[in-house]
């Protein structure tokens, strides 16, 4: 069945029930609804290639994320591809290998005539002017509310930061050391500052390098630390990669985990679980996440000039190794 | 700089330019290099919307994956995607949940339109037909040579399953089970099954179930197996992601690995050589297998009737755990 049957079915125009099966807002929820139930009964799917070939804007939405290796990325890239389909969107991963390809990564977009961009809050400054080519941008994370003039779905790292730092607190862990800083202005960074300023303690933090996030530089980084600071009793690691080569690194060097030293992560990945012992973290919900990037995507589809902020609470996953 | 002026710099004409920088063979080696060079030079990169419009052919690619939740199809689609970019296609992943939706995955990537598809070997049944659509197909992996005048690039998975079970045999363990079969013929099963037999001991096999190729998965086939046979020696996983979960259950259980229990993982996934005790494993050559999947499907691209089959070596990658 096609957009223009379905529309003659319920008495409405063909583009009414394009953009009821977009999801824009401008559509009533009921006729909405009902347009959506007649698509899936009569198996209607979208015809891609006219999409592609419609008015030069492709059904190309492009993912700006770092490594797909990175396994919460590669979830939530999972996720989101779910999430897109039955809109008729095909999600294209655009990987920056440094900061300074982004303007690269933003033309190569604007080239393909993206219909819209997902990216991580860092890309926002290079991309920004994609909106003016007509592409819809909608950000993920980022350091803080960034009031850009487009959607941002922002996880509270910091307060499930200082929830981390405080259940370590709690467990009477003093010498807590934060390994994989980016810069202390970074939400989980910062909650380890403040935390430990507020009971009074010294803070040690330890910069990530040029290995960036993957297990290799998590095992680096606890060598330097255990080597300079043995007495250290627990560490915040600023991601799950990171805590994987971390967790490795102090077992290798003899330390019991968590009795001697509490290892916390940050995004619980997969894998997390399934280590010995398993580990200790934030989980960032990627369904959700995943959610709201899509609603905030469409929305801005249907209307360019929308902008939202949408907060995601993150929870702590406590298992074995802190 | 266009291809048009790449052509009249080079006095010649500029499909000529296209073909080469495609990697078509019907063009010279030393003009591929020399367009290539120049193309480099001048800051050429492909005009990907103009490619998107041309002649009802998209430069998107199909790939027909599993879930990239799986750390190897991440690893291996970040690869392809780093390796197809520089010749101006654009990577798109196509999940089939169920082996029922394959037909739709096919039609699905017929109105794309798709230049081509790289697909696992247990697909190939329902993408053949894209081949009449003129729609380059290449595939990887699969539990045989296919034969079905597509390439192939199939990964020597039962020369290193053999090799692997020599291994726990050399090491002295008698009692060998497979966990995770997904059929006999399935190449590092039959090389299990063959090696058992030659070595006159007695197979143990359990199947795969729906929960997949999950941590998950590993960890209750492990349970299953010591609970029913605790006097196993050795494990032989059909690949890492199960491996992972098997691992965590041993150890649960008690037992020593790999003192009274040897896991034996496939694929090498990042992440195996972060457990303790590290992950022994079969490594597959990603970057080897990217970049025979992607000269397959430029030669198909340039010539569709290029048909090639692509053995590729893998090895044993021993750790800690066997």
């Amino acid at each position: 069945m096609t957009q223009k049957e379905i529309a003659k079915l319920l008495n409405v125009s063909q583009p009414t029930v394009s953009m009821a099966l977009n999801g824009s807002e401008r559509i009533s929820r009921e006729l909405r609804d009902a347009v959506r139930k007649l698509a899936d009964r009569s198996g209607y799917r979208p015809n891609l290639a006219g999409q592609l070939l419609r008015q030069g804007r492709s059904n190309v939405v492009g993912a700006v994320f770092p490594s797909l290796t990175n396994n919460f990325f590669a979830e939530l890239f999972q996720e989101l591809q779910n999430q897109l389909i039955p809109h008729g969107y095909l999600l294209y991963l655009v990987q920056p290998g440094a900061d300074g390809e982004l303007p690269a990564a933003a033309e190569c977009l604007r080239r393909m005539q993206a219909a819209g961009v997902i990216a991580i809050g860092s890309a926002a400054e290079s991309l920004l002017r994609l909106k003016e080519d007509g592409i819809a941008l909608v950000l993920y994370g980022g350091d803080s509310r960034l009031e850009l003039g487009v959607s941002q779905v922002l996880p509270d790292r910091y307060a499930a930061g200082r929830e981390a730092v405080r259940h370590l607190l709690a467990a009477g862990r003093r010498r807590i050391a934060f390994l994989g800083m980016k810069n202390p202005q970074e939400p989980r960074c910062r909650a380890y500052l403040d935390v430990l300023a507020e009971a009074g303690l010294e803070p040690l933090t330890l910069r990530a390098g040029e290995d960036g996030d993957s297990p290799e530089a998590g095992c680096r980084l606890m060598r330097e630390l255990l080597f300079s600071r043995p007495d250290t009793d627990a560490v915040f690691m600023h991601n799950d990669e990171l805590a994987v080569g971390a967790l490795r690194a102090a077992l290798q060097l003899g330390r019991k985990v968590p009795e001697e030293l509490a290892v916390f992560g940050f995004d619980s990945i997969g894998t997390g679980r399934y280590l010995s012992p398993a580990l200790t973290s934030v989980e960032q919900p990627r369904r959700e996440i995943a959610a709201a990037l899509v609603a905030e995507l469409l929305a801005t589809l249907a209307d360019p000039a929308h902008c939202r902020f949408v907060p995601v609470a993150c929870r702590l996953v406590i298992r074995e190794s802190a």
